[in-house]
Parts: structure tokens; C-alpha cells; sequence
């Protein structure tokens, strides 16, 4: 497979033959407002550039919405990618939302997606927050639903890109069903006002590597959106300090990992 | 439906017809030393004498265990209940546990579970601890998996309960899609060493009802194993405090309800 980080949650992925856009934000840089009652909301977003065209994007066979927080698909996305483009969601009422913006191929993952050539979609849950964060009505309406999803060939390892979630059980079971060679961590800990992370962060990746001692970690989901707290730098340090930097890969946007 | 409060976790719930024994704990009082690595693990188990002749709790149709933790599925309860017994487990790992303690009737719940009455049982996934205590392999090891359930008929208000667990996304999604007339709450607040409470408290009774105002809350898993520090009496004050003494009740072991 090749993993190219694009920016934020973006991601290109070639995987068995089949080229995946995930989760697209395609906005230029500084496109519109911080996140209102998060971390650092008096900065613009996006922070950065692309750092590809976006015509190399719109190639994709395919494109995959974890979910349809503005970081992730955004207004420069939905008029981008073409109106017949095949689009995957993670439910029902984000396909409605998608259909709604005059897209017409819109499909919503199963738990388990077989497609014929043997490629194999998981879609695994994920919470956008912590348990105290879904205990406050308005705040869990604005969280809402994040997933996961788990790539299964034979010819390919295979990948786990977690999605927009704290470490959750459900996060857990997935590493242990799954025993994933590649594990893609949203891992700029972004937090919200009073709630705080709604994201992993650097300890997750210790965490992550007890559970998977061989796995690789790809870090994305950094440093591009304003409550994104956590930079690469740190990151890089952090996982020096803990011994475990050859195990967790930091690409920059643009930048293509092969496994 | 009739639900009878029998101890700790243990009910015994008419509903549509059918009788269910849900997660029997059967022992003698003081029959077993306290949890060790739990909060006053130097107390014995249970801490209180069942209210009921066993053999009243064996006329129930069927058994549900939401799992396997000796306070809610015990060596007396695997003595007592008949072999041939029809006991319905969340998973296939509990199933073959309890096949493998000699029953031989033994089912596996489904996320749905359609009876040919009309009844339909809804499980839901649960987390028994907190995030953190779900990022420690063993510790998450020994919490493992615990299932809630829904009971709906035509004829019967619908039911949750809601099982060992804390609150997390999916508790908060049940009541939303559900929206339950009656929430059955595990609310000792068990506390397990360096990791807080393994099942809710006194707080989510309030965190409930700000979703679902009108729904009728009962309170179990209480009072009868060694790390549940929640009392009857502190949980009556706390609900007479905030005004939603009428929205709560808090049965005595022995006790029924009938909604």
C-alpha cells in the first residue's frame, strides 16, 4: 500500500489496486474561521496549504467520509469532487447530508464491506470525546459520530485508520481483532472548551504499541487545524524520549509512506 | 411488566409473557472474599442474604447473562440452574464459558433478537471502566465485555437495562434511539483500585434524565458486593436534592415494580 498524509485528516491511499481519498479537506489556506469553543479559536483554518494539486485528489477511485465535521469534508471538497463521484459514508444520516449537496453516488459502509477482488472494509466505531463530553446533550449532538475503518487483502497488510476518536473499548477491540501492521492515529489532540481532547494524542501512541508491540503508528491529523495542540516536533521528541520513534512514522503533508 | 429487584444485579422481569432470570448471582451471604483489587475488597460477598427461595428465581423461562463476572453469574447460580436451561450470553466467548460449565441450551444474542411474539431484544454494548482503565491491556482484560439490553413489545413500555457499565457514546445512543420509558441503572459505583468507577453512579441518574425527562429510572446494583460504595440511602438524598426523587425509584432487594 502507499499512505500519503495530504493535510489535517486527508489522506490518499492506494490499496489493492484501488486509490482512496479519505476524509478531503480542500480548502486554501486560512479559508475560514477557527472552530468556535475550541483551543486556539482565533486562528483561521486551514493553518496550511495543500500541498499537492487537487486534481492528483479528484483522481481517486474512490472517496470515504469518517464523518462530516468541516475538517474533514468540507465546502471546497463538495464543490471539487465531481457530483457522480463514489462517496462512502459511515451512516445513513451523513449520506442524506452528502445526497443533499447534490451528490448522487453516495453509499453508507456496512460493518463489513467484501468487495469482489477481496478487499475488505471494516467500519469500526469511534467516539469524538470523552464520556464526560456524551453526557452533555448539546455537546455530544456537536461531537456526533465518527469511524474508524480497517483495510483487509491478502495481498496487502493490513491498515487500521482510527478515525476521529479518544481510546475508547471499541478502539481496543479493533487492535485486537484486527492485529493491524499499520495503525493511523488522529493524533493532534485537539480540544474543546471545558471537555477538553476529542482526538489521541502522544500518549496513545505508548499505549497503542503495548497492545501492538510490532505495529507501525502513522501520525496525522496535526497541525493544521486551530485546536490541534499537538505538533511534530513534539511528537518526534516525545517518541524519542519513550524509545519507540521507529515505530511511529510522522510523515509531513505531502509526504508518502510504502508498506 | 413486572421487574423485581432481587440483589446486586440479579432481576427477575416479567415482560410480553415471558419470565427472564437476568445475571444471577445465587450464593449464600458471605459466601466468597471480597474483589481483590477493588475498593473494601476485605468484605465478603455478597454482602446481604438473597430476599427469595432460589427456586422462585428457577421458574424464569429463560436466563440472560450480560456477563460473566462472578457477581453476576456465580458458582451457586451454575449448581442451581437446571443444565438444560435456555440461557442467552452477549458473546460466543461467555456461550462456550458456560457450555463448558456443563449447559447445554445455551444462545448467543444477536444485536437483534426477534421473538415470534413481537418481543425484541436490542443489545448494547457497554464499557465496564473508564477510557483509561480500557488503555491498560490487563486491566481491560479482566473488565472485559458487559452488555446492556432492550426489551420492546407492542403491548409493554420498553425497557433498558442498561447493564455494567459507565457512561460512554453508545449508553447515550441507546436512549436516544430507544428512548425507554424505564432505564434499569447499575449505579453502586464500583470503584476498582487506581481506575475509578467501573459502572455509573449517582450522577447519572441527572445525566439521564436531561435526555430522556420522562423516563422512570430504577436503581440497581447496589449494596451487595464489596466495591459498589453507592447506598440506597445516599442515592434517596442525592435524588431529593436535585428533584428527581419522583423519576427515580430505588427498590429494596426483594422489592417489584410494575410499569
Amino acid at each position: 500500500m502507499k499512505l500519503t498524509q495530504i493535510r489535517n485528516a486527508t489522506l490518499l491511499l492506494e490499496y489493492a489496486g484501488t486509490t482512496f481519498l479519505i476524509d478531503p479537506m480542500l480548502a486554501e489556506k486560512e479559508a475560514w474561521e477557527g472552530f468556535a469553543g475550541t483551543a486556539r479559536s482565533h486562528l483561521r483554518n486551514p493553518m496550511v496549504a495543500l500541498p499537492v494539486q487537487v486534481e492528483t485528489l479528484l483522481a481517486a477511485d474512490i472517496v470515504i467520509v469518517t464523518h462530516t465535521h468541516m475538517d474533514h469534508w468540507d465546502d471546497a471538497a463538495q464543490k471539487c469532487i465531481p457530483s457522480n463521484k463514489l462517496i462512502y459514508t459511515q451512516h445513513q444520516a451523513d449520506a442524506e447530508l452528502i445526497r443533499s449537496q447534490g451528490f448522487t453516488n453516495v453509499r453508507v459502509l456496512q460493518d463489513e464491506n467484501v468487495f469482489t477482488d477481496g478487499l475488505t472494509i471494516y467500519k469500526i466505531e469511534g467516539q469524538h470525546g470523552s464520556n464526560d463530553a456524551y453526557a452533555v446533550p448539546p455537546v455530544a449532538e456537536r461531537l456526533g459520530d465518527a469511524c474508524g475503518l480497517v483495510f483487509t487483502h491478502h495481498d496487502e497488510q493490513t491498515l487500521y485508520i482510527a478515525g476521529d476518536t479518544v481510546w475508547v473499548k471499541p478502539y481496543l477491540k479493533a487492535l485486537q481483532r484486527f492485529a493491524p501492521d499499520v495503525v493511523v492515529l488522529n493524533i493532534g489532540d485537539a480540544h474543546i472548551d471545558e471537555f477538553g481532547p476529542i482526538i489521541m494524542g502522544a500518549q496513545d501512541t505508548l499505549r497503542t504499541l503495548q497492545v501492538l508491540p510490532a505495529a507501525t503508528l502513522v501520525a496525522s491529523h496535526m497541525e493544521a487545524i486551530n485546536h490541534c495542540l499537538l505538533s511534530r516536533r513534539e511528537l518526534r521528541e516525545f517518541t524519542q524520549q519513550q524509545g519507540i520513534a521507529d515505530r511511529v512514522a510522522i510523515p509531513e503533508d505531502g509526504e508518502s509512506l510504502t508498506f
